[in-house]
C-alpha cells in the first residue's frame, strides 16, 4: 500500500518536507497544498530582488539550475503532487483527512492522509491603521508584495520609501530602496532599531545607516497613511510629524498561521504558535509541523520562542519528512537564535542572549565585554569587527554574542553559534584552534581575542566600562580623567573630544600628565583598548585605585566624534 | 622583589609571552633575548609581502597603528627589556641562569630567571644537495630570506622561480611568485601537492594552481642546483630534468629548535620538539616552552604532533605566561591540525583528520563523504565549495572537514573546527543554527548539507563512489552505466565525456534509457550530485542492485573534461 502524505504549505517547510520523504520513500503517494500560486520561493532573497541584486523573478522560484519548481517540476522530478491556488480549510484528524478549497473555482475536495505535514507559514502584522488601504502601502512578505515594490522601483515612480519597523526585516527593506537609489525613512517604536541587538551596538549600526543616507526615527510609531488619489503620500507619525513618501512598507513583525491547526484541536504553545515535541510531532501523532507556524524552543534559556525563520524552516521540514516515513527517531532540539543581516557595508547580528534579553529571563550574574579589532591584519586589507560576548558566571557557558562591522561577521557569528550549542565555557574559548592564515584572520582572531578580554573582566583583572556609561557620567557633568593612549599622529586624525588628555601609551611611564590624586577616576581608552587596557594594568600598578578600561575604544565608539 | 622573568626568542610565543607577563605583574623584570635582529615579525605576511599585497616591509614588524616593534617600542611601551642580536647559548637550570652572546661583539652574559621561557622556533629543512650555496637557492622562513626574495623580485631579474615543496607553504610561496608575474614550477616528492589533503581535493587545488598558470611536478624530488657565475640557473630533478630558474625556494618543512632545551637537559617528545605538560611546562618546574620549538597534542588522535603554526604559538605563549606569572591554572589543551591557506581564487584547508591520515592512525569504521554545493545563492553570486567530511561510526564523532573551492572555505573550516573541538557526532550537526542570510549562505548551509549526506551514507540510504573510484573502474575496463541527470542545456555546457548517458532527472520516471540488466552497476551524478542522489533513491526502488552516486558531481571530479 501506498502510504499517502499531505503537506499543507508550499513555501519552504513543506517542499523540503515533501524532498525528503520522496527520497525515503519512493512508493509514498506525496501531495502539497499549497494556498498561493507559487512554490518554494526564496523568500528571503526578496530585499535583493528589490535593491537590483538580481532582476529575473525566476531566480525566486528556480532550483540552481534554473528550472521553475512549478507543480510541472514537483511531478517530473519528484512524483509529487503539488496543488497551488488551493487552501486546506479543515484538519478532520479523527478521520485522517483534509478539506482543500481550489480558490479559482471554489470546488472542495477531500484528502485523506496517513501522515500531515502543517506547514502554513505567517502572516505579517498589520496594525490597523487608517489609510492602510491606499495603493502604496504594502508588507513585504509573501512574493505577490516582492513582486508589487519590485514594479513600483522599477516604474520610477518611487522616490521617498517609509519602512515602518527598524527589525531585521525592515532594515534589509531599507537597504533595498537605497540600494534601488530611494530615499527612506525608518521609523521603528523603540528606542533603537534592531531590538535583538544591544544598544551600543544597535546605535554602531544606526549610524552606518545614516551614513548611508537613510533617516532613522526611533522611539515613534506610525498613526496613520495619509492618501492623495488613493496612493499613499505621508506617513503620519505618534508626534505629528508626517513623513512624505510614494510607498510605505510595514515590517513590524509576523504571526504564525496556527489558526487551521488550532481548529483541529491540535495543541497551540503560549507563544500561539502549534506546539510539537522534539521529533516536530503535533498533539496528534500522525499530523507533523514544522516552518513559522510552530514554536521551538530556545536552547540558551529552554524557553518556547518563534522563530521564523528560513533555515529553521527547512530543517525542521527534513527533520519532520523523516520521523513520518521512518517512526519518530531523529530530534530537532531547537535553536539558539543565530542571526545575521547584511546592512550596507556591515555584517550585522547575534547568536544566544543579548544582554538585555539576558536580563529579561532573569540571568543575574553576568560577565561581558565589547571588543574591537580588526578581522586580519591591516597589511592584507583587515577591517573592524566590534563584538560583545557575555557568559552566566554562575556556570561560566557563553550566554551571547554579538557581532557587528564592515569585516568578516558571519564567520564570528558562526563560531559563536558552535561554541554556544555545543554549551562551551569562556575557558574553553581561550586557545580554539580556528583556520588562520592571513588573508582570513589575525594570528589571534578577534572572536578569541573577545574571549579573552572576558575572560580579563571576569577574573577581575580587568575593570571596564561602556561608551554608554561614560556618556552617562559626562551627562551628569561627572569629570572623569579621559586618557586616550594612542599616538600624537592618530589623535590629529580621530579624536572623541569630550575632555580627554592624551597621554601616548610608549609615555606614560615618564608622563607627569597624570592627576595627582590617586582615587581620581581614570577612564583609559585607544583605538581599539588594548593599548587602553595595558594603561588600566599600569595604572592600577601606581597606586591609581579608580581606573577603568572604555571597551572596544574608539572604534565601538557609538556617539558624534569632535574629529 | 621583582620577579626575573627571561625569553629565549623574540618572534611570535616570546613575546606574546613577555608582553602578557607584563599585563600581569607590573613590577616584573623582563628579558627577551632573541638571535635575530627583528622582534615579533609577522613571519605568515612574508608571502603576502614577496607576492605585491603589501611593499613596505615595515609592515611586518610594526604594529597596527605603524610602530616598529624594536627594543625601544618594548621599553617605552611595556617596560620589556629586549636584546637583539644576542643568542641564548646555554641554560643552567640547576643555577637558574642563562648565558647569552652578544653576536655582534661576541660577548658572553650571564642573565639570572625565576621564571624561564623557551620559545626557539624552527629551522628550515634544507636538504643537503649539490648547489644549495648557489646565489638563488633560498629559503622563506625568516625576514631575512623574505627581504631577500622580494629584493630579487623587485630588482625584476627574475623570470622563472621553482618552489621545492608542495605544502602549504610551498603552495603560499609559489602563489607569491605568480603574482609577482614569475613563472613557478612547484616540485612535490609525494603524489600530490598539499599532503595534508585527500588526493581528491588535493587534485582540485592542483588544477586550479595550474589553471593559473604555474607548473606542478609530482612524485619527483630535486637532486641539485646547477648553477652558473654563482647564482642558480636550473634544478635538476630525480628523472634528470632541468627546471630553469632564477631562484630556487626550499619549503619542504622545518624542524623545532630544541637543542638549547635537549642540551639543558629539559625532556625532548619522540617528536623532536621539547616536551611539555598541559600549562606549556618543561620537565623542569621553573622553565616554559611554547611555539614552533615544542610539541603539542592532537586532540583527535592524542597523539603527540609538531604543529610550528603562528596562530598556536600565540595561544601558547599567552598560557604559559598566566601560568609563569600565577602559579599554574590555565590549560592549553592541544590543536585539532586546522590549517587554511589562500591559493589564488581558492581557500583550502582542514581542520582534524584526512581520510588517509584517519588510516594511518588506525581508524578503520570511517564514514566519508564529497558533497559540493555553492555557498549562497545564486542569485547571491554563490561560489562552489567542496567539502569532504568524515566520522568515526563507531563513536559517531565528526574526525575531520576539508574544505576547497573559491567559496568561503574558511568560515566553513571555522565551524568544522568548532564541531571537532566540542566532539560533536554526525547527528549533532543536521539542525545547527548557524548564521543565515542570503549574502551569507545558502538556508541549508554546505556544512550542513555535508553533514546531511554523510547521516545518509552512514545509515545506508546512499551508496555512493568518488571520482577517483569511477576513473579507477573506467580504467580497468569496467563499463558502469554512467547517469548524468542534469538538463540537456547543461551537458550541452559542460559534461564529462566519459560514456556517460544523459537522463534529464525530470525525464527519470518516464525514459527507456535505462539498463534492462537490473544487476547492471549504476552510477549517478550531476552537477553537484543532488539529482544524482534523487536519481539513485528512484533507480534502488526500481530494482536496481547496484547503483551509486558519484560523490559531489561534476564540481568534485579532477580530470580533464570532455567539455
Amino acid at each position: 500500500m501506498r502510504k499517502k502524505y499531505v503537506i499543507v504549505g508550499g513555501a519552504a517547510a513543506g517542499p523540503k518536507c515533501a524532498s525528503k520523504i520522496r527520497r525515503l520513500d519512493q512508493t509514498a503517494e506525496i501531495t502539497i497544498i499549497q494556498k498561493g500560486k507559487y512554490l518554494s520561493m526564496a523568500s528571503c532573497g526578496y530585499p535583493y530582488f528589490i535593491g537590483g541584486v538580481f532582476d529575473e523573478k525566476e531566480k525566486l522560484i528556480a532550483t540552481p539550475t534554473g528550472t521553475i519548481r512549478n507543480p510541472d517540476f514537483f511531478a517530473a522530478t519528484k512524483d509529487i503532487k503539488a496543488l497551488t491556488n488551493t487552501e486546506v480549510i479543515r484538519i478532520d484528524k479523527e478521520n485522517k483527512q483534509v478539506t482543500a478549497k481550489n480558490l479559482e473555482t471554489g470546488e472542495e475536495t477531500i484528502y485523506p492522509y496517513d501522515k500531515l505535514m502543517v506547514s502554513t507559514g505567517s502572516t505579517p502584522i498589520v496594525p490597523n491603521l487608517p489609510g492602510k488601504e491606499l495603493e502604496g502601502v504594502t508588507t513585504l512578505h509573501d512574493i505577490n508584495s516582492a513582486l508589487y515594490i519590485k514594479e513600483q522601483v522599477k516604474s520610477g515612480n518611487i522616490k521617498k520609501a517609509v519602512v515602518i519597523g527598524g527589525g531585521l526585516i525592515g532594515i534589509e527593506t531599507a537597504e533595498a530602496f537605497e540600494l534601488a537609489g530611494i530615499k527612506v525613512t525608518i521609523v521603528e517604536r523603540l528606542d533603537e532599531i534592531l531590538p535583538f541587538l544591544d544598544d551600543q551596538l544597535g546605535m554602531l549600526v544606526h549610524n552606518h545607516i545614516e551614513a548611508k543616507g537613510a533617516r532613522i526615527i526611533t522611539g515613534n510609531s506610525a498613526m496613520r497613511f495619509i492618501g492623495e488619489a488613493g496612493h499613499v503620500k505621508a506617513v503620519e507619525l505618534e508626534n505629528g510629524e508626517q513623513i512624505e513618501c510614494d510607498i510605505a512598507v510595514m515590517a513590524i513583525g509576523v504571526r504564525p498561521n496556527s489558526k487551521l491547526a488550532a481548529d483541529a484541536g491540535l495543541k497551540i504553545g503560549d507563544t500561539g504558535g502549534i506546539a510539537t515535541n522534539i521529533f516536530m510531532q503535533t498533539s496528534d501523532k500522525d499530523i507533523y509541523a514544522a516552518g513559522d507556524c510552530v514554536e521551538v524552543t530556545d536552547l540558551v534559556t529552554h524557553k518556547k520562542i518563534l522563530w521564523p525563520m528560513g533555515d529553521a524552516a527547512n530543517l525542521q521540514g527534513r527533520i519532520a519528512a523523516k520521523n513520518m516515513s521512518m517512526g519518530n527517531h531523529s530530534e530537532y532540539e531547537g535553536v539558539i537564535m543565530t542571526g545575521v543581516c547584511q546592512v550596507f557595508d556591515y555584517g550585522v547580528g547575534i547568536a544566544g542572549l543579548s544582554e538585555k534579553r539576558a536580563a529579561q529571563y532573569g540571568y543575574s550574574a553576568i560577565v561581558s565585554v565589547i571588543h574591537a579589532s580588526p578581522d586580519k591584519p591591516g597589511f592584507m586589507g583587515g577591517k573592524p569587527l566590534i563584538i560583545k560576548m557575555l557568559a552566566d558566571t554562575e556556570t561560566c557557558r557563553l550566554l551571547g554574542v554579538q557581532v557587528v562591522g564592515p569585516g568578516d561577521v558571519s564567520k564570528r557569528l558562526a563560531i559563536a553559534a558552535m561554541a554556544i550549542t555545543a554549551k562551551m565555557r569562556i575557558t574553553d574559548l581561550e586557545s580554539l584552534d580556528l583556520p588562520y592564515a592571513p588573508p582570513y584572520s589575525l594570528a589571534i582572531d578577534s572572536f578569541i581575542a573577545t574571549a579573552h578580554a572576558l575572560e580579563n573582566k571576569w577574573q577581575e583583572r580587568m575593570e571596564s566600562i561602556s561608551a554608554l556609561e561614560v556618556m552617562e557620567k559626562l551627562n551628569r557633568g561627572e569629570k572623569p580623567f579621559l586618557l586616550d593612549a594612542r599616538s600624537p599622529v592618530e589623535f590629529d586624525q580621530m579624536r572623541l573630544g569630550i575632555g580627554e588628555t592624551l597621554v601616548p601609551f610608549g609615555k606614560l611611564r615618564s608622563t607627569n600628565l597624570l592627576p595627582e590624586d590617586k582615587n581620581r577616576e581614570i577612564i583609559a581608552y585607544c583605538k581599539i583598548s588594548l593599548r587602553g587596557y595595558e594603561a588600566y594594568c599600569y595604572l592600577k600598578n601606581q597606586g591609581y585605585t579608580n581606573v577603568k578600561v572604555m571597551e572596544g575604544g574608539i572604534l565601538a565608539w557609538p556617539y558624534k566624534r569632535e574629529k
